[in-house]
């Protein structure tokens, strides 16, 4: 079985403080009723494209590369070494401008595909 | 740009406490150091298996499917129709045995194709 995934949007810029996401055009009428004012949170997942085709072969890894701890499962570890390397963050949205949402606390580098965007709960406990 | 996903387990049962989820032999390294011991709730990104491909075309629906309510973008929503039918739910481990884990709390649908594991924090705050 084969999945495939559409980029909706990209990493467009990533300071310090903040980074930019650009919704992709054809993929705008999703944004509908996203801003700050009602959704503070928001879940990003993201395609790590920097990642080697072969990184996703490696199934343990040293805990936050730390040699001096045993290796464990990728699974049991936030690495960016795994089957299917995307990345999950709950961030916190800055701004809306049109199809770019500015948000602050993402992990994600410049250039990386954006593969869904979903509210989190304001609380940090829903999902 | 295209992004082949490969599956890394199955939602091999489902009952109204607990799921189970297989991981593909193949995968299983990836467990290593799971155990409810140390690792109590997960994150479990899997492949809403059901939805058609058409439906990854809509962009917009009623929250929660209440027509009396205005539509909103499904990155606005948690709908499970979205242009990649990712799920993403937080769930309690209960047991490990070998390559099955069983967990309670997930929305997915009995075979449905597991994507990716991660350890969510104990205390809901980290993602």
């Amino acid at each position: 079985m084969q999945i495939n995934l559409r980029p909706v949007g990209t990493v467009i810029s990533k300071t310090e403080d903040s980074s930019e996401i650009e919704i992709h055009e054809r993929f705008s009428p999703g944004l509908k009723g996203i801003d700050k004012n009602n959704i503070r949170y928001i879940w990003v997942l993201f395609w790590m494209h920097r990642l080697s085709e072969d990184a996703r072969e490696i199934l343990e890894a040293h805990p936050m590369g730390n040699r001096a701890k045993e290796k464990r499962g990728v699974f049991a570890l936030r690495s960016p070494m795994r089957p299917n390397p995307m990345g999950l963050t709950r961030v916190e949205l800055v701004e809306r401008r049109d199809n770019i949402l500015v948000v602050s606390g993402l992990d994600a580098l410049e250039g990386s595909p954006i593969l869904d965007i979903k509210p989190a709960g304001s609380d940090r406990r829903s999902n």
